[in-house]
């Protein structure tokens, strides 16, 4: 039978259709100004590629900041909650979530049935979270999926003596007048944004296995950075896209309740 | 006698001439790549303006980040006690110096004789500093300076759910898109730069007289909101440029020495 998840961002909204246990689609839009319509684009859409009528979906869950306004939902259950089990059915052997998004970062502690023993986030400082790259990918003039792959060509990363989004920005366009190779400041940013999430991650106590959501756990550069600061090989998965982690877990929500 | 005061910012450089206990003669630059230089041209051209030989200086003491750097100088002093020594001047019964640079914000508590007694800094986000006024000045496309004047006009002055810069600078795009009014767009950006500067002095706990020290405290929008907000009378003074607060202390060091 089928299920829907869906999560209502701030910047995207994602849609995840559960066939039987298994992801049957997915799509992620740019979200509007108001969350229902966003929510109900994104079911309608996915629906519509994938050929199935929205009737057939027996139980759809609902996340994400915009989730108490969407009225098509039969329930509403918290980002932090479909997080964990999104990550857990990713992962099984995660304990530890770091999900980045575009403007906030949550690190997640989980037991082995994906539910949550502690966490934190960060939605306050532009810093640690996908904004800071995209700030520092627009001054680069790049796109901010290639600072990864660039990043990693880097023999002599730069250093930012502030991790603050404004003050970092600053010294890039610094680095770009000084003619830095564009590898050894990519390399830095990632590094410093890196360095952000950490102080995040330590203020949790960090367990094993780590497994890291969001659409930047996609930048590679991010990711081994990451993993060098915290000492710890961090998981990501193929089994789906990471950004979709969260209507992921409502989906599995849904699933549990038919 | 004549004596002087070189505080060198990462911004400005200022100069300031005393003689017999009196401000003689003050400039303000900007600062060049290098302390040394930004000094020596302040120096230069403030005696060449006021007509006196550098010969004349009895004693010149360096403050501001590139002090240590100051070859002419009899003397380097923190940039912390010569503020105490400069508001202590400027203000006698100030208790609280409330210093807002560009790039950093301190708040100081001071004995009768212009000691420091105890103090707080942020020079690692950008918010609650001069760059969150400029910035937001920026997208506003107006100058910065503007900010108070205009924002006193408003009746209805938009809120900001975050004071960091990035989030902010964000918001002030959305009102300006929703064509909300731009007086309380400005008073909003006051409003929140002075929650933010709060936010530290509280961290200290603050003592009367409060005198505001800095370029922002030329910004009466700023200090209007900050005396609202702490609950508190704002001293400011006419006797000196509240930016030459720094170099005006250093002076006073130097005039201790001779
Ligand atoms: S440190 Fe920078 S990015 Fe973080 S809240 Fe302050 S201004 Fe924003």
């Amino acid at each position: 039978s089928l299920v829907a998840g869906c999560d209502v961002g701030s910047l995207t909204t994602k849609a995840v259709i559960m066939r039987n246990g298994r992801v049957a689609g997915a799509l992620v839009i740019p979200s509007g100004p108001r969350p229902a319509e966003s929510a109900a684009e994104a079911m309608e859409r996915l629906c519509a590629e994938m050929n199935i009528a929205v009737g057939d979906i027996k139980c759809c869950v609902g996340t994400g900041y915009g989730r108490e306004s969407i009225p098509f939902i039969d329930t509403a259950v918290s980002e932090i909650s479909c997080h964990g089990k999104g990550a857990r059915w990713l992962v099984p052997s995660a304990r530890t979530v770091i999900d980045i998004g575009g403007q906030d970062c949550k690190v997640i502690r989980i037991d082995g049935e994906g539910n949550i023993v502690k966490f934190v986030t960060n939605d306050k400082c532009a810093s640690g979270t996908g904004r800071f790259l995209d700030v520092m990918a627009k001054v680069m003039n790049i796109d901010a999926s290639r600072l990864g792959t660039l990043g990693a060509t880097s023999n002599a990363p730069v250093t930012f003596p502030s991790t603050c989004t404004v003050w970092a920005q600053a010294d890039v366009i610094k680095h770009i007048n000084a003619r830095c190779p564009p590898e050894d400041i990519c390399a830095g940013i990632n590094t410093a944004m890196a360095n952000r999430v950490s102080m995040l991650a330590n203020a949790l106590k960090v367990e094993n296995d780590i497994c890291m959501t969001g659409g930047v756990a996609k930048n590679e550069g991010v990711v081994n950075a990451l993993s060098r600061i915290l000492g710890r090989r961090i998981k990501r998965t193929r089994r789906a896209d990471p950004q979709l982690t969260g209507a992921l877990g409502a989906a599995l929500f849904a699933g549990d309740r038919v």
